[in-house]
C-alpha cells in the first residue's frame, strides 16, 4: 500500500492522497486512531462506505458459550470478544439534499493525513454532488493521549463556489450492522453486536446513550457535545432514540463562511457502576475535553508526543520508507498501549476486531521490551493487567492440575478463550513470556512499587507453574513434556527449548527476586526449599541437542521427523494452515514462525556463536513464516550471526507487513505485535542490543543499504542515545547516571559526561542460509 | 445386574424375575434384540415407562453440522448420528378403561426372559389394576435372523378371574420424544428424532408409514400386519396419521378366552428408492413373515441359532455365572453382526444409541475376529462394508496430503465424524486394525472371492497409506510420527509401538497376497517396486525400546514421562477423563486401556517371553482400565505371562461390564467390543489361541477356579472343539481336513480321525503384577 501511487512518504506523516476503496478497510486499520482506552477505526465520518466499522474500548466484551461437539474436562465455556461500541465517529452530510457518499457524485480530491508528531488524522475532501454542488469538507480527529476518556473530530464544510445549504447529522450510533464473518479463522468470529440500551438523551447540542452487553454484564456510556461556528441563522436540533442520538445542524453557507463543528466524543464503562454513575463519568469526561477545548486537546495531544520522541525515536537513515514504518509501528505501539491502564494490549490493540480482540503471548513477548524501553508506564500498566488477572489464572492452574497461576493462551478479561487446547491450553510459553517481561521490566526501570506489588507475585506464580509442570525423570534431568511452544505448526512436544530456556530463567528470576527481596518471601508463603527447588530445576533443565547434526532440535526428536514436502507446496498453498490438517503439520520439520531462533534471541545467553549459525542455518530452511511474529526474530539472529542483507530483508517485511498488507488481513486490524518486531528488528537486530540478565550490550552493524542508524531508549532513568555508522557505534547519555554496557563483548562506561565512540569490528562475508522454495523474504533494496 | 436377586443364572438363559425400574435403561439394553439389521431395545410392550425408546436400522443415520469455536483444514463438517426410527413394538393395553402401567395398580408377578438358543425375549406379566381388575399378560419377541426385514411379537392377555373388556392398540409411533441429552460423552449426543413424514396408510389390521431424515435424505418405512385370535365380537379398526399408525383391538375376554395378537412387523430404508418402493419393500417383507406364520417363524430362528452354536458354543466348567455372560456375549455378538449385510457393526451393536451409533477400530479389532471364526459370514460382511467405503476414505487420505485410504475414527456411512481430531484422525491405527481383520479373515476362511472382491484391495490400499504416513529416518529406520494409538490417554506421539507392528504386518500382509495373486497386482496398478517399498518399510520399522527400563515405551519417550499421581487420585476421579484434562493426561504415564499389551497380543510374535513378562508388569502398574476394551486384552496376556487368577479376574470384568453395569453406562447400549472381549478372554487367554501368520498355535491354561473349558471354531471349513481340562487339552477335529496346529510349540496335526490330547506343561507360582492403587480386577471367586 504504502508503494501505491496514493501513498506518498514522509518522515513524520502517513500520507494518503486519493481513495482507493478496495484498500478502504485496510486503511481504516492503518489510521486508526487509539490512546490504549478508546480505538477508533478510520472509519469515513459519514459512516460509508467502509470495510470494517470499529469503536473499541480497551477491556469492554461480551461473552458466548463456546461450541463443541466432542467436549473434554477443562475445556473452557465462554469466549469472550470485543465489542464494537457505540459508534461517534458518524457525522453524515447532506449537500442541498445530497447525502454527501464518495460512491457518488464526483470525488475532485481526497487526503488523509496520520500526522505521528500531532496525534491526529486529518482528511480533506473535495466532492461534486451528483446535482452539481461542490464542496470543501475537511475533518480532523484525536484519539486524547492526556484525557483518555475522550475523543474529538473537528469537522468542516464550505462550499467550492455559491451559497448552499447543508445539515450535518452527527451521532452516536449503537448496535451498527457488520459485514459478515470471515472464514479465516485469523478475523475473529465477527463480533455480533448485542448492547442493549438502557439510556438515551439528546437535547441542545448533546446526546449520550448508555448500553449493556447482555451477557457480560459490561455497562457502556457514550456521550458528545458540540460547539458549533457557523453562519448566522444555523439551527441545531437534537433526537434519541435507543441506538441513536443526534444532532442535526443546518445552515446556509457560502465560500469563506463555513460551518465548522467540533465534536467532542466520551466513553465510560464498567462492570459494577450504574446507569448514572456511567452517564455522569461521560458527563465529566465531556466537560474535561470542553473546558481543553480544541486548541487546549491538540496541544496536550502534540506535547505528549514531543516527549514521547524525544526520548523513543528511531532515525534510518538511506531509506525513507523503512524511516517512516519505522515510526509509524512506534507509533502504533504507544497507541496500543499508552492509555491501557490495567487492561489487555490486544493483538490487534484497538484497530480491529481481528482475533476477536484477544490479548496473546506476543504482547509480552514483542510489544512489552518495546514499551519498557520507550514508554516504560505503558508496560508497567500491562504487566500490572497480567497481575490482575491472577486470580483466574491460579483458578486455570487448579483446574489443569498445577500449582502458582496459568495465564490463559488468549483473553480480554483473563479467562482462557481457546477452545482448541493443543494450540491454547498447551501453549504454557505464555507464562515464562510474562515473567520475561517483568523481569525485564523490573531490570530496566527503577520501579520499586512494580517489583513488590506486582512483579514479585508474576515471577513466583508462575515459577511455581513450571515447577509443578515439570519433573525430574531418572537421570535427574528436568523434563516439561507434553507442550506447545511458539511454533504453531508443531504441538504436544516434550522439553520444547524455547519453553524449556524460559521456564529455566523464569525459575531463576523468580529465585533472585526473593533473594533480593527477602521481606517478599514471607508475604508470598514462599521459604528456603521451594527456592532451592526452582534452582534445581532450572540448573537440570533437559536442553535437547542432535549430536549428529549438531543443531538444538525444536523439541526433543524434532530433526528425526520428516521434511516437510515443500517442492511439493505450491505457493498458493500457504499459509499451510489454511491448506494442510494439524496433524500433518505438527508432525513434520515445517515451521511456522521463530521457535528454536526466538529462543536465540531472548535467551541468547545459552548458546554459542557457533550453536546460534548452524541452528539458524538449520532453521532457516524450515520456517515458512505463516505468522507475523517471526520475520523480526529472524532479522535479529541473522544479523547477530552475519547476514546483514537478509537480516534488513527480513526488518522490512516486519515494518512493512500491515503497510503492505502482506498478509492480507490488515482489514481485521494492525499487528502490533509485528510492528513492535520492527523495532526490535532495528535494536536487537541492526543495534545488537540484548538485556540478558539485565545488563545491556550491543553488538551494532548496518547492512549496506543504511547510512546511519540512531535510536533513543531509556534504562534505569538514563536517557540513551545509540548511532550507528558503518564502522563505528556511538553511545551518547542524554542524561542519567553512569551505566556500563558492553560494545562487542568488550565493558563500556556511559555517561553525560562524554560521548563513546567505538569501533564496529569487520565482518567477513558470508554465504547467506537458504529458505524454502518460494519463502524467501522480497530482498530489499532501495531503487525498488 | 446379575448377582441381583431379581437375576437368575441358566446356563442357555438370561431371566429377570422382577422388574427393577431403576434397572429400566440397562435392561432395556441387555435384552434387546437384533438380527444386525433391525434393532429393538426390550422397551416394555406399552411402551412407558421407558428408560431410552429405541429402534434402529443398521446404517440409518441423520446428518448434524459439526461445531467449532476455532476450525481448522480438514475437520469434519458433518456428523452423523444413528436414528431412533418408527417404534414398531408398542403395543398398548386397556383393561377394563385403565391403562396397563407397572407403576400403577399392583404387579403381581414380572418376569423376562432372554432365550440364547431360542433367539426370543419373552415377557410374562400378572397385574392387577388400580380399580382392581387382575390379568395375565404375555410376549414373546422376535428379530428373525432369516428373514432380516422381518420382526414379531405374540401379545396375549387373558383375565386371572372374571370377564373384562380390554382394549389393545397396537401402534407405529414415528418421532418418539427422547431422553435429554446426557453429559457424558460417550452417551452420543442424543438423536432427537427429525423424521418427516412421507406417507402413513393403516386399515384392516395393518398400518405403514414412511419417513425421510431431513438432512440425510435416507427414506425408511415401517410397516405392521396383525393376526388376531380372540373372543366372538372382537372389534378391529385402524388408524393413521403423520407420525402414528394404530390398530384397536377391543374384546371381552375371560380365564380361557384370552386375546392373542401376533404382530409381524418389517422394515425397509434406502438412500435412493420412492416412497412407493419403499412401501412395496415393507409390505413384501410382511408377505413373507405372515407366509411364514409364528410357528415357521419360531423354527426357522431355533434352526439358525442351533447351527450356530453347533459351530460356536464355549463350555466353562466350574462358573455357572461366567458360563451364562460366555453364551450372552456370544450371543450379542452374533446379533450386532449376522445380518448386517455390509452396513457398519456399530460399537453399540444395535442395542442404543451411545457413541451416535458409530462404528469404531474396535470392531475390527475385537468383533471381527470372534465372528470370523464363529460367524464367518458375518465377519465377511462387515468387512465388506469397509469396502464399500474405500471411496470416501481415499478421498480422506487425499484430504489429509496421503495415499491409499483412510478409513474414519467413527462414522456410520464411511464419513470421518470425529470433531476432534488428536483423538481421531490421529489414531490411523484403525487402517491397520482392518487390514489385520481381512488377513485374519483370509487366512482362516476360505472364500477366494471375498480376497479378490475386498480383502486385497484393503490390504493395498492401507499399507498405501502407511507407506505415505511414515518415513525413513537418517538411519533408514521406518518412522511414523505424530500419531494416536489405542490408548486414549496418549496422543500425538513419536512411534507407537501398537501402530508400527500393526503397520509392519499391513505391508507384509499387502506384499503377501499380491505374491500369492500376482493378477490382483496389475488390477489394483501395483508395481514390483511399490511391493517392495512396503517390505522395506516394514524390515526398517522403528520399535522403540528402553534398555534401561528393558521394556517397550508404548511410544517414544513415554518411558521418560512422569509417572501418573496415583496416589492423589480419589477412586471417584475415575474414568480420569471425566475429572482431569487431555493435556495432563497425555503427558505423563498413564494408561486408559490396553495398547503396548495389545500389541503384545496382536503381534505377540514380535516379542520375546521375557519382553512380554516385563512388559505386561510395568504397564500393568499404570493401566487404569477406564475403557471397556482393556481387561479382556489384560486377561489374555496375564494368562500368557503365566497369572492365570489376575487373568481369571480380568475375563470376569470384561464378561460381566454390561450384566454388572460397571461402566455405568449400558444403559446407551451395550458394549460389543467388550463381549467379544469375553471370547477373547476365554479362547486366547485360557484357550492360548493365537493365529499369527495364519497358522493357529494353543498354549491352554485353566485358572484354579474353571474345572473344564471347551470351545468350538471353524477354520479353513473344518469344525474344532479345543476342550482344556486342568492338565490336559484335547483337539478333535469334528468335520474337515487335517491341519497342523501348535500346542505349546509342538506341531500337532488334527484330523477327523482321532482326538489329539496333549499335556499341559506345569506352571511355577508366580508372585502377580500389581496395578494402580485401587484400580486392581475385582478378585473372581466363585462363592461369592
Amino acid at each position: 500500500m504504502i508503494r501505491h501511487p496514493s501513498f506518498a512518504v514522509e518522515p513524520w506523516c502517513l500520507l494518503e492522497t486519493s481513495l482507493e476503496l478496495s484498500h478502504l478497510a485496510q486503511t481504516e486499520s492503518v489510521f486508526a486512531l487509539s490512546n490504549g482506552h478508546i480505538g477508533l477505526r478510520a472509519n469515513l465520518d459519514e459512516g460509508e462506505p467502509y470495510g470494517l466499522p470499529g469503536t473499541y474500548l480497551a477491556g469492554l466484551y461480551e461473552k458466548w458459550p463456546l461450541p463443541y461437539a466432542e467436549a473434554g474436562f477443562g475445556y473452557p465455556e465462554a469466549g469472550q470478544r470485543i465489542v464494537n461500541v457505540t459508534n461517534g465517529k458518524i457525522i453524515r452530510l447532506l449537500v442541498e439534499d445530497e447525502p454527501f457518499d464518495v460512491r457518488y457524485g464526483q470525488l475532485l480530491s481526497h487526503q488523509r493525513r496520520l500526522d505521528l508528531r500531532a496525534g491526529t488524522l486529518q482528511r480533506t475532501v473535495r466532492w461534486v454532488s451528483p446535482t452539481g454542488a461542490s464542496v470543501a469538507v475537511s475533518s480532523t480527529r484525536l484519539v486524547s493521549f492526556t484525557q483518555r476518556a475522550a475523543a474529538a473530530v473537528l469537522f468542516q464544510v464550505e462550499p467550492i463556489e455559491g451559497e448552499m445549504q447543508v445539515v450535518v447529522q452527527s451521532e452516536l450510533v449503537a448496535n451498527e450492522s457488520l459485514p459478515p464473518r470471515e472464514e479465516d479463522p485469523r478475523a475473529g468470529t465477527g463480533s455480533e453486536s448485542s448492547l442493549r440500551s438502557e439510556l438515551s438523551e439528546a437535547s441542545d447540542a448533546r446526546g449520550l446513550l448508555v448500553h449493556r452487553a447482555q451477557r457480560s454484564g459490561l455497562r457502556v456510556g457514550a456521550g458528545m457535545s458540540h460547539e458549533i461556528d457557523g453562519p448566522p441563522r444555523t439551527d441545531v436540533s437534537a433526537h434519541s432514540s435507543a441506538d441513536l442520538a443526534r444532532v442535526t445542524i443546518a445552515a446556509n453557507v457560502s465560500p469563506g463562511r463555513p460551518l465548522r463543528v467540533l465534536k467532542l466524543l466520551a466513553y465510560g464503562w464498567s462492570e459494577e457502576r450504574s446507569i448514572a454513575a456511567i452517564r455522569d463519568q461521560v458527563e465529566a469526561a465531556l466537560a474535561g475535553a470542553r473546558h481543553s477545548g480544541w486548541g487546549g486537546l491538540l496541544t496536550e495531544q502534540r506535547e505528549y508526543l514531543d516527549d514521547f520522541w524525544e526520548h523513543a525515536d528511531v532515525e534510518v537513515d538511506g531509506d525513507p520508507e523503512l524511516q517512516l514504518a519505522v515510526r509509524f509501528a512506534l507509533f502504533h505501539i504507544l497507541q496500543a498501549g499508552a492509555r491501557g491502564e490495567q487492561r489487555a494490549i490486544a493483538a490487534k490493540g484497538l484497530t480491529g476486531s481481528g482475533y476477536d480482540g484477544h490479548a496473546f503471548w506476543d504482547t509480552e513477548v514483542y510489544v512489552l521490551p518495546v514499551l519498557t524501553y520507550t514508554a516504560p508506564r505503558a508496560a508497567a500498566d500491562a504487566l500490572r493487567w497480567r497481575h490482575r488477572t491472577l486470580q483466574p489464572a491460579r483458578r486455570r492452574a487448579r483446574e489443569l492440575g498445577l500449582a502458582g497461576a496459568c495465564f490463559p493462551w488468549r483473553t480480554i478479561a483473563g479467562q482462557e478463550c481457546s477452545s482448541y487446547w493443543p494450540a491454547g491450553t498447551a501453549a504454557f510459553h505464555v507464562n515464562a513470556g510474562v515473567a520475561n517481561a517483568a523481569a525485564r521490566y523490573m531490570h530496566a526501570v527503577d520501579d520499586d512499587s512494580f517489583e513488590r506489588e506486582a512483579g514479585a507475585e508474576l515471577l513466583v506464580e508462575t515459577a511455581r507453574l513450571w515447577s509443578s509442570l515439570g519433573h525430574f525423570d531418572s537421570k535427574r534431568r528436568f523434563r516439561i513434556d507434553g507442550v506447545t511452544g511458539p511454533d504453531e505448526y508443531s504441538a504436544l512436544a516434550d522439553n520444547n527449548v524455547y519453553t524449556n530456556l524460559m521456564a529455566q530463567q523464569n525459575l531463576l528470576e523468580a529465585g533472585a527476586v526473593l533473594q533480593r527481596n527477602p521481606q517478599l518471601a514471607g508475604a508470598l508463603a514462599v521459604d528456603g526449599a521451594e527456592i532451592a527447588g526452582w534452582l534445581e530445576a532450572a540448573e537440570s533443565m533437559l536442553i535437547p541437542f542432535d549430536r549428529r547434526l549438531r543443531v538444538h532440535p525444536q523439541a526433543e526428536g524434532f530433526t528425526e521427523h520428516q521434511p516437510w514436502d515443500f517442492a511439493g507446496t505450491a505457493s498458493d498453498q500457504y499459509p499451510l494452515m489454511l491448506h494442510f490438517p494439524y496433524f500433518q503439520l505438527y508432525r513434520r520439520q515445517v515451521v511456522k514462525q521463530a521457535d528454536l531462533v526466538l529462543a536465540m534471541h531472548l535467551r541468547g545467553d545459552a548458546f554459542t556463536a557457533e550453536e546460534k549459525d548452524r541452528n539458524f542455518t538449520y532453521y532457516e530452511a524450515i520456517t515458512v513464516r505463516d505468522s507475523s511474529l517471526s520475520a523480526c526474530t529472524q532479522a535479529v539472529i541473522a544479523a547477530e550471526v552475519g547476514h546483514l542483507q537478509l537480516a534488513y530483508d527480513y526488518l522490512s517485511e516486519s515494518a512493512l507487513l500491515d503497510l503492505e498488507d502482506l498478509e492480507h488481513n490488515t482489514r481485521d486490524g494492525l499487528h502490533i505485535a509485528a510492528l513492535a518486531g520492527t523495532w526490535i528488528g532495528v535494536v536487537a537486530g541492526f543495534g545488537g542490543m540484548r538485556d540478558h540478565d539485565g545488563s545491556l550490550s550491543f553488538r551494532p552493524r548496518l547492512p549496506d543499504a543504511l547510512a546511519r542508524l540512531a535510536f533513543r531508549f531509556t534504562y534505569r532513568g538514563s536517557r540513551l542515545t545509540v548511532e550507528v555508522a558503518p564502522s563505528t557505534a556511538t553511545y551518547t547519555m542524554r542524561e542519567g547516571e553512569a551505566l556500563e554496557v558492553l560494545h562487542y563483548g568488550e565493558p563500556v562506561t556511559l555517561s553525560c559526561a562524554q560521548q563513546i565512540v567505538c569501533e564496529i569490528p569487520p565482518l567477513a562475508p558470508r554465504k547467506p542460509p537458504r529458505q524454502p522454495p518460494g519463502r524467501q523474504p522480497q530482498r530489499r533494496s532501495i531503487g525498488a
